[in-house]
């Protein structure tokens, strides 16, 4: 945290998107973070909003500064993922990315290369370089206080995690398996991308497939890796998820690169790149959409889990995958990838002589699916409610995009909360209660988990509990926060009883 | 009609987005359209998809191709609306909108200027000048079935109208009113964009008011025309809905042209269009959302309206205006809204000393809406459902993004047909259905009409039928098929009881 007895000079406010102090000097690409990162400099990253393409520069940096996004933002939920301090969404700031500064409504202009602080449990961006001091929130009197929390919680406290960094931090912090590994973080790593794009540019799905098998080892070292952390806790893994045009590159020189590397012409790359191009991403070409065009990926995807987890269970680990098909809306869509996903597991266990148990469940991220529970609780063993996906089409907001609208709607008194933050019981609630009760009633053993960024507020998490939810996943880093809110929502529904 | 004795090579298929045949030289872009239909030549517009700054090109065309977009796309919708011809979503071509080419995958391609003609009701597109025949379909047979079918159905059928000639058009195919009146088509004029953007542009409220006043004469005239086309008849017209993005230029030269005007510099139009970029406009800052931030937009469309109204009753016309609110998803957001039209028409009142009758009612186009109707209808009088909307949000299906994926599901059976095209009924259905039921338990007297494409579709309004809705608004080129489908729907409830 900043030192409370600092002096400091806020000049500007956002979302307190992840919590924590930082401090560091301004950059204003994810390249320039890495390079300064390289040479031992400490830096904030500061941008209009983040995308995948940038998770290096986050990684390197001490803290993220944007001007536009939401609580659910893309670099709200990448930071707290990573427990870097995030304000998300100042609308206070306007950025100038060709000159590298970053104005602000005060008349403050930070330039590339000089300090900045950031409060991320605050929203605060505040000038030049404050003194930091260690949080005390790991003493004896923690560990006291989370044992009492476990004895009496009900829900399981799962975490949304990808990198053995962040499922060892889970565990660290008490999580009971891991109830989200978004597989599409693993893909952009340096070594990897080239091959996910050419898997995309491929002309045919032999280019595909041969693509594909040059990913495959390293996505199944990613699930042994996890499998060997959570040893005996389950993994939830949810197939690749976003449209395939997040993997491209944007930028001429980066495609003509590309273009060469893959002997293609630099036009050949754009035309491609072009057809891929969506007006509304987050309602295009992806989720369950993406194997049921391109099978040849969810079988890969299943090859590395069902590998992972037989070579993990020779070598003594107990592995309880649990395979998750992302943004169905109807059964039949469930069941083409569950066939796809039992053929390749039958494939494997008849090459390798061993089976392993996993089973196959669904997102619950669309109206629809809600809508469905009772068809799709037929193929599933398990719904995750995506509560993120799910409350920007209910409500019709991208959390990219509205939150400027949020704050004016609050202001307003027209959600008293931010429904990314806290869940829209009245809304939502309805579609998440409606799929928990229809789909109990087709299929009682189901598990019913949450996974979005509710997962770890307490207000969602006493909602959660009323709907007999079996598990809330959220981010490592807010672990503990779930489990103490857990067991004040177990209270609670006891004396409503 | 193509003449059906003509031979044809039929060099790619695509959506039959908008009936009749079209025969015209190949042109790339809206303003070359403009052009060369200028001069005297016939025209068909090929594009990767249009968008509203392309609206005076497809006017210019005896018909339009895209590349993209289903059957609910900008293109598909507007051209219907047109009744100018569309193939749309033909995956079939690939366009080099620099070389102005279109090439098939069966290898021909045509170059700008080359004759190329289109089936929009078989969605194919031919290569050369194919001749075409007058189609017979307004005969004494066809005025003495409508006769029949008009005594036989409970539905009401309006159009979805906004210029003067596509009203005419509507009453000459029978239809009982307006049910939507997109107020956005109307800003798209030459001589009404550069207020909509100076609007748009202005620094703050006194700037945006003093652009909203001069475009206050236009958008009165626009209703008074409408007004007095439907004498009699109730006109539904919904406040401006899209994101205010869609008004602005995207190219430099256009930007620096609207900097010029406005005495601005290039950088500051640029900076202020960055500012409003939205990743999924879907789900952006539109609809309601535009009067909760600028009511003062709300209020120059009430003031038109109420001031169109009372002139055109003095020049005794019988006005019946239902206002609609967008994208609302919750009663708080529709009582502001409603709140922001009562107060200026009441004040147009005073300072008229004349009142009209006027209601004030919603969409539903959001999950959230349907799932709050008991809610909305103690503020709303009617329901305007926007199934294009919700299906896309229900779905998380984009309209323009999907038009390959839902060829895929329907050859794989995950959709038996298109849902933009005919209604969803397991799903969408069920929010429709509720939205129903729960509004008229609260408020017995609320309209329910539906104005999206479905509307025009016999097997969406057996449905609607189902629900008891009061009416359906289509394209007027559909409204011949919906009062024949309207009456066996009726004949069809009927024999179930």
């Amino acid at each position: 945290m900043l030192d409370p007895k600092a002096k400091k000079n806020v000049i500007a406010t956002g979302l307190p998107a992840s919590p924590g102090a930082a401090v560091g000097r301004a950059v204003f690409c994810a390249e320039d973070a890495e390079a300064w990162a390289a040479k031992g400099e400490k830096v904030i990253l500061i941008r209009n909003e983040t995308s995948p393409e940038d998770i290096g520069g986050m990684h390197a940096s001490q803290g993220v500064i944007t001007a536009r996004g939401g609580m659910t933002s893309h670099a709200a939920v990448v930071a707290r993922g990573m427990g870097t301090p995030c304000v998300s969404g100042s609308t206070d700031i306007t950025i100038d990315l060709k000159a590298k500064t970053m104005a602000t409504k005060c008349g403050v202009v930070i330039k590339e290369g000089d300090w900045v602080s950031l409060d991320g449990a605050k929203g605060q961006i505040i000038e030049g370089q404050i003194p930091t001091v260690q949080a005390d929130t790991n003493s004896g009197n923690f560990g006291k206080l989370m044992g009492w929390v476990d004895q009496i919680r009900r829900l399981k406290v799962r975490a949304n995690a990808e990198t053995p960094q962040d499922a060892k931090q889970a565990l660290a912090f008490g999580a009971q398996g891991i109830g989200l590994s978004r597989t599409e973080h693993m893909f952009f790593e340096p070594n990897r991308i080239a091959d996910m794009r050419a898997m995309i540019l491929a002309d045919n799905e032999a280019g595909r497939r041969e693509a594909l098998a040059r990913l495959l080892p390293y996505q199944k070292q990613d699930f042994k890796d996890l499998f060997k952390i959570m040893d005996g806790l389950p993994v939830t893994i949810r197939l690749l998820d976003p449209p395939l045009h997040e993997f491209l590159p944007h930028t001429d020189p980066e495609m003509q690169e590309l273009a060469d590397k893959l002997g293609k012409t630099l036009a050949e790359v754009k035309a491609r790149t072009n057809a891929l191009h969506e007006l509304n991403p987050m309602l295009g070409h992806r989720g369950c959409r993406l194997p049921i065009t391109y099978p040849e990926i969810a079988e890969m995807q299943t090859r590395a889990i069902i590998e992972a987890a037989i070579e993990s269970e020779e070598a003594g680990v107990k592995v309880i995958p649990e395979i998750e098909v992302p943004l169905t809306g109807s059964k039949k869509e469930l069941d083409i990838v569950k066939a796809i996903i039992d053929t390749t597991a039958e494939k494997v266990f008849a090459e390798k002589g061993k089976k392993v148990h996993y089973i196959v469940g669904t997102m619950i991220e669309l109206p629809r699916a809600a809508l469905m529970a009772e068809e799709l609780a037929q193929s599933a063993a398990f719904f995750g409610f995506g509560t993120n996906d799910l409350t920007q089409t209910t409500l019709g907001m991208s959390r990219d995009d509205t939150g400027a609208i949020l704050d004016e709607y609050r202001a307003r008194g027209i959600y008293v909360a931010d429904p990314f933050a806290s869940i829209d019981v009245e809304g939502v609630g309805k579609l998440v209660r409606r799929a928990c009760v229809e789909g109990r009633k087709v299929n009682p053993d189901i598990h019913l988990g949450v996974c979005g960024e509710h997962g770890g507020d307490p207000k969602s998490i006493e909602f959660f509990e009323e709907c007999g939810l079996d598990y809330v996943s959220c981010s490592p880093f807010r672990v503990p926060v779930a489990r103490l809110a857990a067991a004040q929502a177990a209270v609670k529904a006891k004396a409503k009883k």
